[in-house]
C-alpha cells in the first residue's frame, strides 16, 4: 500500500483550473496531488533571430519553482545570478517536448512561450508541467485559430507526461515526493496522445534496471498518460477536437 | 467616476486565502482587485552572518513577479542573471516596513523571510505585498508561539500599506494599473495599525506638489490602511489580539 | 546642541567648486561638511533604445562611493560583480528628481548622464548628489545652448534636496552620519526651487512617526533645500536666470 | 551505406591512449572516429559540504568542448561567463552514471573529479565521454588501491555509452555529427558490462517513435556498449579483473 | 617640439596634496599633469585566507577610472558586472611593483589595500597610479609604526614609475594621452629609489624595436623616475629618511 | 646543473605536431618539454563592430588551461563565471604580438582568432603559446592565400617567445615550472625573425634587478628565439618562405 492510500498504479488526483490569469493567451493551474503549477502561454509575433526568415513558427518553455514550493525553502536563482543545471534541464525536456507535437511551419512566424511555475512541489513537477504546459499551449493556439486563418491546425497530436519508478521491486505510477526520494529507479516518460513516445528519460543511479523491469515501467507510464490524454480532452471541451486532425 | 466604478476613495475588493501553502510556516494569497499575490513566511533557526551572537532576530522580504504576471510578458531575472532596481526597491522596502513593527530581541535568534511572488499584477504590487506579509508573519509568528516560549509577544503593532494617487486633480485610493500609468503624483504609504507612518514614498516626476495636496494624499491612504488593518485583523482571528500586546 | 557645533536647524558648510572637470559637459564638486561628491554630466547626440522616435531627450543618473569614502573600506560593485540595491535605488532616485525639472521634448533627442561618485561620505550622499547633480546639469544645458537653438529652455525649475531627522524627540536637518545612525526617523527630501515637493522618502524603521512629526519635518527640510537653492544660483551666476522662464 | 563506408550497426573505430596526463591520478585520450575526447581523474582527500561526516565519497564529473572542437567556432563558457545547459546536462549524466557502478562508502570520504575535454567532436561526445571517464576513473581508484587498505574494491561494474538513432526507417549505431542533424530519433545508453541499463534518453522531437522502434534501438545500444566494455577491458589489463568482484 | 611645451626629456608638472582623506590611514592625491589619481591606503588586522598563518603581511591594490576621466564617458565597471583585462593587468601591477618594495614579514599578518582611482585621465595613469600609491603606502605604514612596534621598518626602497615611447624615432619621456596614441612602441618602467628595475613592460604592437631604442627608453625612464623619487622624499619628509634602512 | 639536466642557456625539447585539428584553418600541437599548448586558427569573413568599414583585419586570441593541466586541478573559468585577470593578460599579450607582425589591411576584412588550450602546463605556457598561435597563424594565412589574391603577402615577420630568469645569480633560459618558481626575475621576451623586440615584460617582485642583469636576460632569450624561429621555418616548409617578404 502507498503512504496516500493509492494503488501502485494509479495517478494521485488531477485538476486542471482552466485560464486563471487574465492576460495570458492560455493558462491552467494543474495539480497532481499536492504538485501544483501555474502554466501560462505568451504568444509573440515574432521569432527569436536563429529562427528569422525560415516561414517557421517557435514553441520554448521556462521552468521555475517558488522558493518555498518545497519543505526547506530554496534560494531563487535570480538572487544566484543564474539557473542551475537541474533547471536548465527541466526547461529544455518541456519545449522539446512540446515542439514535438506542434507543425511549426503550419503555425506561422510566432513564438509561444509557455511559463511552467511551480506553486507546490510534492514529485513531479516536470511531469506535471509537461501535461499543464500542453493545456495551455492548446488553448493559446485556440485563441490564435479565432483570428488567424491557418492552413493545417498546427497541432498535431496530444501530449502528456507522467514519472514511474521502482521502490521494493515494485513499479510505481506517479510518485510524490516521499516516493521518489525511496526509488531506486526513476523515470520520467513523454508521449503523444496515440501512444508514441516522445521523450524516456530513466536512471538508475541507485541500482541499473534490466530490460524486463524497463518493460514494464514504459507499461505503467503508457496507461497513465492515456488517462491523463483523456482528462486534457475533457478540460479542452469540443475545440480540443481539432487537435491531430490538421483541420484548420 | 473611476473606470472600474469605485468611488474615488474606495479600496478594491480585498480577498486573503489564509495558509494556501502546505509547506510554509505561514501564508496568504492576498488580492487587491486583480492583484494577487502569494505571500510565504519561513522560519529558520539562525540569523545571517551580520547579526550572529546579538540575541536578536531578523526579517527580511524577497519580491518578484512571475514573467505574465502583467499584460506583457517580461524576462525572467534568474534568466538575465541579476534583480533589477524596480525589484531590490521594493523588496528591501517590504523587510524595513516589516522590522519596524517587530521587537527583534523578542523573536530570538532566527530568521523570518518573506516571500512576496506576485501571480497577477495590476497595480499596486508593493502595498498588496506588504499587506499580505504582514499576515503571513503573523501567521508564522503564531505558530512558533505554540513551541516556543517568548517572553514579550514579539510582533508589535499591525501593518499595512496602500497606494495614492493624484489624476486630474483628483486624489484616488488604491490605484489599478491603468490609473497608476496616468497618475501626475505617486505615493506609497506603511502604516502601523495605530495611525503612525513607518514609510512614506512619494515621487511627483511628472508633476511637482504642494503640502496641500500631500496632506489630502496622506488622509485618504490613511483610512484606506485602518480599513485594510481591520480585514487583517478578522482574517487572524482570535489569536491576532496578541499583537501590540506584548503579552507572550 | 550638535556634535558639530550647529544649531538643529542648520545646513553644514557647502561648497560649490565648478568644472573640475576638462572633459565633462559640466561638473561640480560639491560638499555638505565632509561629504565630498563629484558630479559630472556627458552629453550623447542619442537616446537609449526605449526612447528612440519619440522626439524627447532623456536624463539618466548613476551613483557609485569610492571603496575608502567610508570609515571602514567597502568591497567595490564592479569586484563583487553587481550593484547594491542601495546603489540603485540612489541613482534611479537620482534621474527621477532630475526629470521632474527638465523639458524632455525641449531638450531633444539627446542623452544627458549624470555621474555622481562620492568622494568621502559623511550622511547625505544623496542629498548631496541630488543638488551637485543639478547644477552638474545645469551647466551642460547651459553649454548646449550656446551651439544649440533650444525653442524652449529645457530646464522648468531648480532642484535641490536635503535629508532630515529625529533624534531623542528633535527636529535635525542635514545629518552626518554619526547623527543618522541614531536617527529614529530618517527623511530625504527633494524639492523644486519654487517650493514643490518632487521625493519624499521617509521611513520610521526603528520608531514609526505622527502626522504631527512629518509636519515638523517637512518644515525643516524646505528651509534647508531654498537655502541651498539660494547657494546653487549664486553659483551658476547669471545664466541660472534662465532655468524655469522656458525662454531659449 | 553510412557515409563513412561503416554497417548500420558497427561502431566507429575506438582508441584508448591511456595515461596521456603526466599530473592526473588517472587519463585516457578516448577516439569514437573523429571524436576525441581528453578524460582526467582528479582525486582530493575531502568531499563536498552537503557530504560531510557521512563516511562516503563523491564521484563528479565536468564537460566542456575547445571551442574549435566543431566546425564552426564556438564562444568559450568561460567568456560567456556561464555554462550553456547543454553543458550542465551532460556532465550531470556523466557524474551520475558514473556513481551507478562506484559503492560510494567503500570509496571512503574521497572525492574523485572527472574532467572530459572534447578536443575534436564529430558525433557522440557524450557517450564517448562516459565511455572514457569510466577508464579515467577505473585508472585512479587503481592508483589509490596501491596505497589504501580498501575493504572492499569500490567500483562495482564496468560502464559504457553509446548513441542510437533512426534514420529512413533504419535504427544506427553509434552515429557521427552528420548522420545525428538528420536522426528523426536520438538515443544515449548507459549500461553496465553486464547489461543493466543505467541510463536511457531518448527523444523523438521530430518523430515520435513506437515501442517496436524502441526495443530495436536498445537491442544495437546493447551489443554496442558489450563492445566497448570489451575494449575497456583490454584497455585496462589485469587489474581490471578486481571491478565488480568487491575484492579489495 | 611637444604639444605642452616640454622638453622631450621633461616630466609633466607633478604634484602630490597629500592625506586629502579623512578616512584613509594614509592617501594622496597625486597629479601629473591633467591626469589625476586619488590614492587611498586602508590597513587591515588580518591577511586573506591564502596567506594565513604565516607570520607575513600583504599587499594589494584596486585601480579603477571615474567614468568620465576621460574625453568620451565609459561605462563603469560596475554596471557591466565585469573589471576589463586592462583593469585586471593594471592592478595586478600595481599590487606586485609595490610588494616588491615591502618586507612582508616585518609587516606582520595585515592587509594594506591601495585603491588608486582615476579622477581625470591624460596619460600615465598606470605610472601616477603606482608613483602615488607608494606615497599613500608609505603614510600608512608611517601611522601604523606610531602604534606597533616593528622590529625592522617594513618599507626597503622608494618607488616609482614612468613611461617613455618613441614619436617619429624620438624617445619621449611621460607621454600624455595625445602622445601616447600616436607612439609607435610604448613602455612602462617601475624602478626603486636605488636604480633597480621592479618591472619593465615594453611593446612595440605597431613598430618592433631594437636592442639601441630600448637602452635609450631605459635611459630616459632611469632620469624620470629618480626625478619623482625625490619629489616623493620632498613630500613625506623627514619620516621617509626610515625608508630602506629597516631601522624600526 | 638544472634539474633536468639542461645547460643554464638551452631550450627544452621543442615539438610541433602540424594541423592535429581537422576543421580548423589552421592548427598545432606545440610542446616545450611538458608544456604542451594545442593551437587552432579559425577564419571568419568579418571584423569586430569597432574595425567595421576600415578595410582592414583583426588578430585575436584566447587563452585557457584544461583544469587538470597543472599539478592540482584548477576550478574552470566557466564555472567560476569569469576569466581570472592572469588568462586576460595573457590572451591580450598573444594577440597583441601577432597583431605586431601582420599586416592587417593586407589581411582584408576577416577576423583570425587563435586559441591556445594548455593541455598540460610545466612553466612557459604563454610563451609556448605565441610561439605556437605565430604557427597556426601562418597555417591559416597559407590556406587563405590559396583562395583569395593578396596584393601584398601579410605576415611581415616571423615570431616567436621565450622565458628567462635569474635562479641564485644564474641566468637562465626557457624556465619549467619548477625553475619558474623558485626564479626571483621573471622575464618573458618576444622577437621577431629578425630579432627585433616586440614585448618585453619582466619583473622583479622578489629581487629588483640591475641593468647588467637585464642585458644578460635579454642576450639569453634572444638566442632562444632564433632557434625557436629556426624550428617555426623547418616546421613550416616552403610556403614559410613568403612571411616578410610581402610577396602575395
Amino acid at each position: 500500500m502507498r503512504t496516500d492510500g493509492r494503488q501502485w498504479d494509479a495517478l494521485r488526483p488531477v485538476t486542471m483550473t482552466m485560464n486563471p490569469n487574465k492576460y495570458a493567451e492560455g493558462s491552467v493551474l494543474i495539480e497532481f496531488g499536492d504538485t501544483k503549477v501555474l502554466c501560462t502561454a505568451s504568444v509573440e509575433e515574432r521569432v527569436p533571430p536563429f529562427m528569422k526568415g525560415q516561414g517557421k513558427g517557435w514553441i520554448t518553455a521556462e521552468y521555475s519553482m517558488l522558493p518555498r514550493a518545497t519543505q526547506v525553502r530554496n534560494q531563487r536563482e535570480s538572487a544566484k545570478g543564474k539557473l542551475t543545471g537541474r533547471t536548465m534541464e527541466i526547461q529544455r525536456l518541456i519545449g522539446r517536448a512540446l515542439r514535438s507535437v506542434v507543425d511549426l511551419p503550419a503555425l506561422g512566424e510566432r513564438t509561444i512561450t509557455i511559463d511552467c511555475d511551480v506553486i507546490q512541489a510534492d514529485g513531479g513537477t516536470r511531469t506535471t508541467s509537461i501535461t499543464g504546459a500542453f493545456v495551455a499551449l492548446a488553448l493559446a493556439v485556440h485563441k490564435l485559430s479565432k483570428n488567424h486563418e491557418f492552413a493545417k491546425y498546427p497541432i498535431t497530436a496530444y501530449l502528456a507526461s507522467v514519472s514511474v519508478g521502482v521502490i521494493n521491486g515494485k513499479t510505481l505510477l506517479d510518485l510524490n515526493y516521499e516516493e521518489d526520494s525511496k526509488a531506486k529507479v526513476d523515470m520520467n516518460v513523454v508521449m503523444t496522445g496515440d501512444g508514441k513516445f516522445v521523450e524516456i528519460q530513466g536512471t538508475g543511479e541507485e541500482a541499473p534496471f534490466s530490460r524486463t523491469e524497463l518493460n514494464e515501467l514504459l507499461g505503467a507510464a503508457e496507461s497513465g498518460i492515456l488517462e491523463l490524454v483523456a482528462k486534457q480532452k475533457a478540460a479542452l471541451g469540443l475545440f480540443g477536437n481539432r487537435i491531430g486532425t490538421a483541420n484548420a
